[in-house]
């Protein structure tokens, strides 16, 4: 009867949903991939005698993290190139990079490695922008990950696709696709104003319409953006943007780290979701993202780490202490973008910016069973006064244990289920062999 | 007669000196504590043919980092009080719980949990300011890490003295004890501006004079401390100091976050050190410090944690991710404080702060082998095309293996030598029992 039943036991559950509370000696309890109970430990030994025990004594345990900005594949560029400025990096090394490298082969082994970071360091969904989102969907259902895979439109030419139109078409045979995928959902994801013209962005309104799924897209992430799209359209991109109809609750905009008082507002008022980027605003020098403020008019905003190749990591952890600590240096106020705040940026946020707030996020009855432990035995974590304190801003990835997906144990003990590392580490140094070579010649 | 040599072999070692350079297949030798030689691997194989042996193949070995600003005791204090205003955090936390708790045996107990934190994450020498720095000097020599114990000096009683006199006496019977301690030095550490009067700094000049040593002290943190300087002063705070006297190279100027274009020529043409504190800067919301304008103006900016109370760890790899992140962010350029400068900050510059740049902080001929090893074999450092890219954007701390503190290999493969971790758990712990007890009553 009970034999598809788990218990999972930990000194500290974070729900994250109801907001900032730990739950002491709790138990979550996990039925056939979803959660069906969270109590009191006795209660739940006692309730369900037959299950299986997973006990994680020096744990927390939480929802895993919703990275809601990845570029995966783009981890086989991780470190290619930085300390330059944002344009010579684009320009003289990753486009050249992409335009020589990037085919599905790349895009699989990138992705593959992308997952195996985000689940060892307990993410357990990522909402993706890059060529080939048809791999990047079958990367995500083979190795157990939950993933919005955004199908890219752009002006220009790749190796996945041709135009706008081609973009689009392929994009959409890849929605269909995944509709047979139980954890994988799409986005429509046209790459950022100034790539994008008005035709393709007014089908992207129609289909997001249509099929009901989220629009992902870099926005006002540099101040060259904003005077580009000013000599080019007379308008800032987001007034560019609400002419054309894309501030709804479906938009998901990324970085935003050039924000005018009234455009907050606006974003606000529309229910856009923004993802907020630290580690690869700071690295790229891009600006900040007022988030204290966006939050503070009633705006739902995400984290992400963006890709590798401008972070150069994809640990949620570590863009959760950089989020909390940018927003206190903006505001000038110690006490801006508490700890239990940004834990909610990093898991349930993302979910809501996705859609799936109902299905993944936090840890309650009748959600997917997607769910972290962090150990916190560690002489950098004790003691212990706060979990969620320490767990933004003195854990390391290196101290999370375990991961379920959808129920599924695919990180358990530090030990990933569907991944084979030592080939999976092979491979990369396979590609970084060939691409330095050829880099350096550059 | 060889056998006193270890031969450290790695794929990747970063000497520092010379600047920004990655010696590929060679080897350190270590002979009685030093370093003998660093040549090329299959040379020192033949030239060194009875040495031990030790190889770290997927590693990057560089000298360990030089952590220039600690109160360590201050780890069981380690997410006590998060995300408050700055002075609710002092007045009503920090200070309180210092006044009940801090003995010897809390500052033995923290100040060993703070080492065993310090050598898992690859530091090899911290300089301190603390109450009992006798009790710090001796666990720095007992546990085998480097330590520069501040011998602390305020206007205001404590447990450790009554005043500035007597905190001069003691700390003068601390700097003659530590004599014999081969790992140990001191400085003058005069708390800050708004808490040490001019007499005690007159006193504090002639000793660091007379007794050859550097001056540790906290400078120009906040604006409200400029303030308080002007109001009761008349001056900033960097202006009393000059007309002190103090402005010298045996200055050691922390944090130093408010800073006027002439405040940066007048440090850096005095020849003073700067320690730069990101994290703490930021999540106390500081201010920010020049960085980039006072290494331009030849100043010497090494890197510290600050405390645990106010960072939440004491990890020299995640502290230089945040000063060259933010560099970047307030030069409004990318290419600002590169991984290998930071990486500078983080070793040789300590070292040159406390005017041992002779005996460690870079891996030369001669010098003390402080040495540590980093696996870069982890998913989420993996391709490696730099090195020093991946160690400052990548890395990080679990993935330190390896310490050696003038060649005693302190930490081996991640097992430190002379700590036991769960008897230090136990009692930290302990410690977190009684502290949170009554600071939930107050």
């Amino acid at each position: 009867m009970n034999s598809n039943l788990t218990i999972l036991v930990a000194p500290w559950i974070i729900p994250v949903v109801p907001r900032n509370t730990v739950l002491e000696n709790h138990a979550v309890v996990i039925e056939n991939g979803r959660i069906l109970d969270i109590c009191n430990a006795d209660t739940a030994f006692k309730k369900y005698p037959n299950a299986t025990m997973e006990k994680r004594p020096n744990h927390v345990v939480l929802p895993g993290f919703v990275n809601a900005h990845t570029h995966a594949a783009m981890c086989l560029f991780r470190g290619l190139a930085d300390d330059l400025p944002l344009m010579q990096w684009l320009e003289d090394h990753i486009w050249p990079a992409e335009g020589k490298w990037v085919d599905k082969d790349f895009v699989a082994d990138g992705t593959e490695l992308a997952i195996a970071e985000m689940l060892s360091s307990g993410t357990t969904c990522f909402s993706d922008m890059y060529l080939y989102p048809d791999i990047v969907a079958k990367a995500a259902q083979k190795f157990g990950i939950r993933a919005a895979v955004g199908l890219i439109v752009t002006d220009f030419p790749s190796a996945w696709a041709t135009g706008p139109d081609d973009y689009l078409d392929k994009g959409l045979a890849v929605h269909d696709e995944t509709r047979s995928l139980s954890r994988v959902t799409t986005t429509l994801a046209p790459h950022a104003p100034y790539t994008v013209s008005d035709a393709p962005l007014d089908q992207v309104r129609t289909y997001a319409d249509e099929l009901n799924i989220p629009i992902h897209m870099h926005i006002h992430e540099t101040s060259a953006e904003i005077e580009q799209g000013l000599s080019s359209t007379g308008d800032r991109p987001i007034e560019r943007l609400r002419k054309l109809g894309l501030l709804n609750p479906k938009l998901i905009a990324v970085h935003m780290t050039q924000l005018l008082d009234e455009e907050i507002e606006t974003v606000a008022s529309h229910g856009v979701s923004v993802v907020h980027c630290p580690s690869s605003n700071a690295k790229l020098a891009s600006g900040l993202c007022r988030v204290s403020e966006l939050i503070a008019q009633g705006c739902n905003v995400a984290l992400g780490t963006d890709s590798a190749a401008s972070n150069n990591n994809l640990d949620m952890i570590t863009e959760m202490r950089m989020a909390a600590f940018g927003a206190k240096q903006l505001e000038a106020d110690a006490a801006a973008l508490p700890a239990w705040q940004v834990l909610e940026m990093a898991t349930i946020n993302g979910a809501k910016a996705l859609n799936q707030a109902d299905e993944f996020g936090s840890l309650e009855a009748g959600k997917s069973a997607d769910i972290i432990a962090i150990d916190l035995d560690h002489v950098a974590t004790q003691p212990v006064y706060d979990p969620i304190s320490q767990l933004v801003y003195s854990v390391s990835r290196d101290q999370v244990s375990d991961a379920w997906v959808n129920g599924n144990h695919v990180l358990k003990k530090k030990a990933l289920k569907n991944i084979d590392l030592d080939s999976l580490i092979k491979k990369t140094k396979d590609w970084a062999n060939k691409i330095s070579t050829n880099h350096s010649d550059h």
